[in-house]
């Protein structure tokens, strides 16, 4: 079976208004080259920075959440909304993913489980949890084309995450991601190939552009990745849309050629 | 701390004897480059097929055992016998490496625990299971280093195998390992470094020369990773000794800039 994934890796500005009619401009262009499911980068709606998530912050149903289920209806597509801040009625703040389907319903909410919080002396420091609340769930939605997986970022170095999605059945795994100008190019591509090869799955990851001059520098590199390792496609650091089609037959071969699932000695894994 | 490690890719014939001399002169060479710990690759004193496993095989304190002990007694080093096929008196065959201290006393031995049984179309096929019985267990030795985790080849593979080393405390994982022409070029480097990276421990894997007349050849590529994911040395294919010099207080560092170890949701995975 086969499945058009578009990536859409977008500049995000301080104009919250102006990130949706981006992101809507980009995902008219997937889907003018085809794409069934189209994926927004991590805080599409936001600056990566704390006191925007603050600021930006809305609930279920508002302002984006709409937005996106308009888009995915009015085009027909499975849409993964990236993410946004997402505030709750106990003025909770999660990094939210909320996915629809070609109706535009809402099929799937990731909240972002893993916080980033680092401090690589002298390079990269961040601390998510200064304003948002970690998820409790791994995330698995149903599609025609099969379970599909959803992390956000951060979720992805944790390879226990990745086993338990595939273990519900998921064929992809989405994950929109914001790695940085130290983590980028260290551990960007190594992971989602490590992830592909393990669960032998594919591997989608789509990052907001590069953007030299904010607080926080978005390493791009949106990449796809097949279940045998390979990079299908994969763009730089500038504002683009790429659709890839894949064939989810290919996830039945490489785990028949080399069966390390059916291999795991879960006997002696606690 | 800082600790030589010493890594022996070798040339390995149907010669048992030969491969024997072979490897004391090798592992003489890397003691002369100031060695702690040597590493040999799997399979060193037996050709990787099934034939020869069964006439190969020998059980714990025969000839390459005590060949083992005595050259790490001999120069006070630590050794890590790449793996042999060992006969136990219920006519078992294990892919087995045996571990020596400075005083050439046994103070591991670690049976590979996922056999190698895969079929990839046209390039690659190999049944370990048709002559070899798989271990039961994780193995951590303790050393004047600290913990030590081993693993061999296909065990790598499972990243549930790294975690289980990693909880017992190991701060490097030494994989004695023959990929081939076909899984090695996609998957031997980058294998090494997700285990690295996602658990923060220095990663050493060291494999047979390559031959390319050989039933199953080697993709070689013996290589050291840092805990950060750099890869600090590598051989290509040829018979080589190589020693490197890392430093461990560098997974203190690592573990400190990027906490993924203490992040981790257990409350959430299975």
């Amino acid at each position: 079976m086969k499945v058009k994934i578009g990536q859409v890796q977008m500049h995000i500005t301080e104009d919250k208004d102006q990130n949706l009619e981006r992101a809507g401009n980009l995902i008219d262009e997937a889907v003018s080259k085809g794409a069934d499911i189209v994926v927004l980068p991590e805080m599409f709606n936001c600056p990566y920075k704390s006191s925007f998530f603050v600021e930006f912050a809305e609930m279920k149903g508002e302002k984006t959440y709409s937005f996106l289920s308009k888009k995915a209806e009015e085009h027909k597509i499975y849409l993964v909304g990236g993410s946004i801040p997402e505030k709750t009625k106990k003025n909770k703040i999660y990094n939210t993913a909320f996915v629809f389907d070609r109706n535009g319903k809402q099929i799937g909410r990731h909240r972002k489980t893993h916080l980033f919080d680092i401090d690589v002396k002298g390079r990269q420091t961040f601390k998510e949890s200064d304003t948002l609340t970690p998820g409790k769930s791994i995330t698995v939605v149903e599609t025609e084309f099969g379970q599909v997986g959803i992390m956000i970022c951060y979720d992805i170095r944790f390879p226990e995450f990745a086993r338990m999605t595939i273990e519900q059945g998921a064929r992809m795994i989405i994950v929109p991601g914001a790695f940085n100008m130290t983590t980028g190019p260290a551990h960007w591509e190594m992971i989602f190939r490590a992830r592909a090869v393990d669960n032998q799955v594919f591997m989608i990851g789509t990052a907001p552009a590069r953007d030299v001059e904010n607080f926080y520098v978005s390493y791009g590199n949106s990449i796809i990745v097949s279940p045998w390792g390979d990079i299908l496609n994969r763009l730089d650091g500038e504002e683009e849309v790429m659709v890839t089609e894949i064939d989810l037959d290919e996830i039945t071969r490489v785990r028949e050629e080399l069966p390390v699932l059916k291999q795991r000695r879960t006997d002696l894994y606690r």
